[in-house]
């Protein structure tokens, strides 16, 4: 019956709405999702991506990475890579669920017409769902080989179509079906264009599935919970909970409970306590780059194995590099869109600092992190002798324990959309944004 | 280094061409394929999808499905769920490799002007990437949750596209990342329209994996072997074998050594044995279906299982039953598309003699054929008290052991192009597709 009780949950917010916390907690991640989008928008894969949707013909909804129009479907696909392209987007739920949803939201919101309320309530539903799934997998998805953002996503973005569409329980349990059958994406393909490539997909997949089961497409009535379905195929061991009770939308939306953690740097979310840790002691101390002798960084075994590039000479690279998280810190005091870069990758004193960088694997984990240390801090050798022991850090900045204040959010959009070179007024269109429950979407580039 | 040797066997094809007997034993596939895609143009999931493809261009490739002129891609989408909606399409490979490839290749070859000779090439090459994949697991996938059909036609669609735009071999490695990337599909959707749905969106990942690696879009270099990578992600326990030597095509393509299995019924391959012997039993000897007090089918367990629909009143479900197989040989002499209908299903003759059916099940398992016993059959008792025993069968009629001759071939291609009422020149288009090497693809509807 979990199939049914999906579509049930996206049925009942049709009908009655979400709730005003739910779209308020909404929020930060739609904005950040739109501000990655625009930040994204010129690099390789939304570029040739664009290059082979380039016949598609003119159509409502907006597809902002080339700020020209066309149908939803694409504009999913290529806005879900350039919101996913940078690893700049939002995290929760074991994976990057904005980067996908939003998307797909925002094109086929453009092309019905719906207002930003609609928005907002598809977005809750979608987080909903992709919540009830992740939950239910006791083992690491990444491990056996699936990349859980487009995996999930793919359900979650029909989900959220399907509110969008208005769908009744039934043909919305044939879209989350229609979805689970599109779910795909592989941990191998990471570093190389088809991780964001996989996120588009997923996207795109979640536009096709609501549309299809909107026209009566069908697909299993219990293709989630039967064992040759959706949990069960992708569970590593076969371990997936199909009975667990789902969560009572009246108790309190997942949204408003275990809100995003908005990235304040854009490199992978396992090197943000680091850099905080080293960005907080540099603000407090001296340390001058050129006299680091070495360091150390204390964190855990599996956040170390994510992060494999240990002499990055490229920006994507070097997103997934703990030495060039530290020698960004160290050397220019943050590790911005402007560190993240093949030209600063592969500068002489960048080289040489990561060199001197090592990791001391902790296996003291977090309770509440799967696969983390309790906490991430550096230790810092000087030539002068002295040793700096950075402040542990167990909540980046940016966690959803420790959210960012609105004038930090404001700053990444700002800093976004001057990376992406989009030409929009970002003020005008993060006004809009914020106030996004009374802004019909079409209206929102205008 | 399996992902770059596969992506080497397309550029080495796409530079050498495969083998005349390779091309040769390519053309049943092909023109079943065909076939079928014509049969099945009518039915819901794909007036479905043609609805909602329907803002699509005008393009190069035809849309055989709906006959008009659409994109590649989409082109790929619609027949292939054609193709495999009714079920008749060919069997090899733990699945159905012609139903994803084929409709792929003809959509691609005919945007890009290529010559029939490329396009059976092009099925040689993607045929034998899907067999160096299916090879290489000892488990079932369907048992994990896995449509193989889907989740290798990705793959082997890429593969095939691949060589038709003459992609290098790091080009066509990417190619083959990429459709691994989208490889997708779930059992729990067997009788839904999502089944035919998975083909179809096999077959259109294939031409945008191809197209992206054209254009320079990038996959892991080692996407298939990875320990995150597509073997292991798919393997019900993680046993997949990435070490195996890839076979040697100058020893022989796959196609050639291992064809596919034309159906002679459209319905599920594991009813044909009994369908065969019994309309054996009935041409020898007279068998009045009124005097039928009951039927029992000897066959495995296991395609039992898959054979679920002991009752169907629908022509779709009615394909997974075997006691339907038994009412309409014995009813009708045949199991034709004529058959295979809503109101033959719930006709009260078929009903009644369906509920006289009942199944024994064997453990005597055939060494060749994983799941299957070594032979079917059926004993049959009439209420004069006697007692017929028909012969059993280990190959059917178009099994790869047993092909079809090619009157039957060329019956059953006329039969299906009336039965989807295209308005085509059967002759005509036979005529083409058995002359293919020598036919513009372009040129073949025409």
């Amino acid at each position: 019956m979990l199939t049914r009780k999906l579509g049930e949950i996206v049925s009942s917010a049709v009908r009655s709405g979400t709730s005003e916390s739910a779209r308020e907690a909404a929020k930060p991640g739609i904005i950040d999702t739109v501000a990655t989008m625009l930040a994204g928008r010129r690099e390789a894969p939304v570029t040739i991506l664009l290059r082979a949707c380039g016949a598609l013909p003119a159509g409502a909804a907006k597809e902002v990475a080339g700020l020209s129009a066309t149908r939803a479907a694409e504009a999913a696909l290529i806005n879900g890579v350039a919101a996913h392209v940078l690893d700049f987007d939002d995290v929760a739920l074991r994976g990057h669920p904005s980067a996908v949803m939003v998307p797909a939201i925002l094109a086929l919101a453009a092309e019905l017409g719906s207002s930003g309320r609609e928005a907002l309530d598809a977005y809750v539903v979608g987080y909903q769902v992709w919540g009830e799934l992740v939950q239910r997998e006791p083992g690491m998805h990444h491990i056996k080989g699936w990349h859980p953002t487009s995996v999930f996503g793919s359900v979650g973005a029909a989900a959220a179509c399907a509110a969008l569409l208005r769908l009744d329980a039934g043909r919305a349990a044939h879209a989350i079906g229609l979805g689970a059958t599109q779910s795909a994406g592989l941990m191998a393909n990471f570093g190389s264009m088809s991780k964001s490539f996989q996120a588009g997909r997923a996207a795109q997949a979640g536009v096709w599935a609501a549309r299809l089961a909107q026209e009566g497409f069908t697909a299993g009535a219990d293709v989630i919970e039967h064992p040759q379905g959706f949990l069960n195929a992708f569970s590593p061991a076969g371990k997936a909970d199909t009975e667990r009770p789902l969560a009572d939308p009246a108790q309190g939306w997942t949204i408003a409970q275990q809100p995003v953690s908005i990235k304040k740097y854009p490199t992978c979310f396992y090197t943000h306590r680091t850099l905080d840790s080293i960005l907080a002691a540099r603000a407090l101390t001296d340390i001058p780059a050129d006299q680091v002798r070495d360091v150390q960084v204390h964190m855990s075994r599996e956040h170390a194995t994510v992060l494999r590039n240990h002499r990055p000479e490229t920006g994507l690279a070097a997103k997934f590099s703990i030495e060039f998280a530290a020698a960004s810190a160290l050397l220019f005091g943050r590790a911005g869109l402007s560190e993240l870069t093949d030209s600063v990758a592969q500068d002489a004193r960048v080289q040489a600092l990561m060199s001197r960088v090592s990791t001391v694997l902790s296996t003291d984990y977090s309770a509440e992190w799967q696969g983390a240390a309790v906490a991430d801090w550096a230790v810092i050798h000087l030539a002068d002798g002295r040793r700096i022991k950075t402040a542990p850090v167990t909540h980046a900045q940016g966690h959803a324990m420790r959210p960012l204040e609105k004038p930090d959010l404001d700053a990444k959009f700002g800093d976004c959309v001057r990376a992406g070179g989009a030409g929009v007024d970002a003020d005008r269109l993060l006004g809009k944004l914020w106030r996004l429950e009374d802004e019909p979407i079409c209206e929102l580039w205008s």
